[in-house]
């Protein structure tokens, strides 16, 4: 909800060079401290590399979580077509945490709030790429029996607790929230009471504690608009909690991965080996030099290369490796092409692994969802 | 939707001498005709006395009936804390059609429009009303096998549907139909897609078919609305017809029963002999003259006379007795007192069947319900 000369941050659009720690300030968020930063030693370098970088209480719930007090986790989406890399960031997320603490995670698939927004899409093919989504999430390797899967159009309680929440919203709140417009359709001015109900859903199920939602910052007005009425007396909850993503460049170094780029900026889990070669060898924004004279002479720039960044944030977990590809990449010793060519190993990896547990996850889908 | 020097008929608002006829021609709809008032002969007194006069499409619906097509009939309720006489009317109609026409009988209980419009009205008590109010509708002796409770907080497929239908409806065509306010809670401004999927709920159950609601005139907007959207390519269904009853007057003479005058112009299904006796001899209005004497001499006038009315649309069924009353009292040999006396009697023994068969009624809820 925020503009300036330099950038823009809202929950409808993302540009410029973000100032982060701006905006913290502008939302009233906490930093994630160094004392915070040490719980997640052990967990995904999305989380242990400052990937998420602010929260609203993620203290309280830590406490509460090392006290054994129940916790959860609420991670959502709004299913599309197909899955990208930058799509997983919430759900990698929400698993290390569930492997950490033993905690449940509840997964709510908005496939209603695309079907009100998307004109063309119909009820059938939303609810088609809301099954392909699924399978995406359910790859990752959550646990069965504390992970739930909500799916609007079928979860048996979601209207109930949407108007209970639904009360709580008025229609000139929502328009200032989500920026709705007077010609949308009548469905998505009560989305944003499903939002929230998605958010809420752990204390709805299982009644009032500590909740996390793993979010992208711009995505933080939502919340915001969630805990300001957690806690009133027809519902009796604790507000949800929040851990704020950085943006997730696109391979062009785009400021956000997002479909609308699909073919040079986005890297699909569906995508084979070759595409994945071709995209990064020709798209994947480069921190090196011009020529292999001066690179070698003067050195790359890790901090804005794209196939580092990939590798930092996703897919090399061991520090000290990661630290000599930095080193050499900077000293000129690594050339672009073979940094892209690390990057393009363990992304080929990745997906030729997660295609295999999408066939398995496929016959699991029903262990999963609440009914 | 209509404002005229001498009456005044929206849906919120009833008021003036209603000029029917002209509703008619307002409304687009068509005058039951005389053709059509045959196929009522045998049926109740509401239908074949005219208090029904108006339609879309109910010859279409009859021809279907009685082709041995599938039809059906869809009558709601907002349930409020007790139910009263005039909220009778459309579910008497729709027992009598399923009794001559053996069709299924659908029944929203709209608990949601109650919660969201009330500001005081928590979500417990929403629904025990609705309990309440459901076993006053089966006592009147639906068919278990033909008709279908459809309870808006608990039935699995409402949220389903009603999205098919938001998708149709802009937030600026509900604003208008529904008297919308921006300071209304979202859960309000959602309604209107409910109440059209209400009124396509057995097209939504068992597929397309010719539908009859039985509305108050005054309701017939939401009947357009519903048919306006019926037939798109999303949903391929036939616009819902309708059945118009004239406003039933309260004790009073009031122009429509309303439970905002409780103590002097509504009788509850819940009132004992004493009550319903002492307010139809305080309260009903009387077509009589002042004195004995002038009754006696100059006659009564049943046209005007409440407990007259009464007894014509609800409660004495057999014309040869319904014409000697109301020549006894117009040319004075009935008088008033006796008429109310009449009345009196007959709604004692109708309410204490009434409250007889709501015991039996509440053991069979659950046959009911459409889950």
């Amino acid at each position: 909800m925020k503009k300036e000369a330099s950038f823009t941050v809202t929950p409808w659009e993302v540009s410029g060079e973000v100032d982060y720690d701006k905006l913290i300030k502008e939302f009233g968020t906490g930093k994630i401290s160094s004392s915070l930063l040490q719980k997640f030693k052990d967990l995904h370098p999305l989380l242990r590399r400052g990937i998420y970088y602010s929260h609203r209480d993620l203290d309280l719930w830590i406490k509460d979580a090392e006290a054994g007090k129940k916790v959860s986790i609420v991670t959502g989406r709004g299913p599309s077509e197909k899955m990208h890399l930058g799509h997983l960031v919430p759900f990698i997320v929400a698993k290390s945490l569930q492997d950490k603490y033993n905690c449940n995670v509840y997964i709510p698939i908005s496939e209603d709030e695309k079907f009100f927004i998307k004109s063309n899409l119909s009820f059938e093919d939303a609810q088609k790429f809301a099954d392909d989504n699924v399978i995406d999430i359910l790859a990752l390797g959550f646990k069965p029996d504390k992970t739930f899967i909500v799916r609007d159009f079928s979860y048996q309680n979601l209207y109930k607790h949407s108007c209970k929440v639904a009360k709580l919203i008025s229609y000139s709140t929502a328009k200032a929230a989500f920026g709705l417009k007077n010609e949308n359709n009548i469905g998505w001015t009560f989305y944003p009471a499903v939002q929230a109900t998605h958010i809420l859903l752990p204390q709805f199920v299982s009644g009032s504690h500590r909740t996390i939602v793993p979010v992208g910052v711009d995505q933080d007005p939502f919340i915001r608009l969630t805990r300001d009425i957690a806690e009133h007396s027809s519902l009796g909850f604790v507000k949800p909690g929040a851990i704020h993503a950085k943006f997730i460049p696109g391979l062009r170094g785009s400021a956000k991965m997002s479909s609308s780029d699909a073919e040079t900026d986005v890297i699909y889990l569906s995508d084979s080996s070759d595409e994945v070669k071709r995209k990064i060898n020709k798209h994947a924004f480069s921190g090196g030099k011009d020529t292999l004279e001066e690179h070698r002479k003067l050195g790359g720039n890790p901090d804005i290369d794209i196939s580092y960044q990939y590798l930092r944030m996703f897919f090399e977990s061991d520090d000290k490796k990661l630290e000599k590809i930095y080193k050499d990449y900077k000293s000129g010793k690594l050339l672009s092409g073979e940094l892209k060519a690390i990057l393009i190993e363990k992304v080929s990896s990745f997906l030729k692994d997660h295609q295999k547990k999408r066939d398995l996850a496929k016959k699991q889908v029903d262990k999963f969802i609440l009914k």
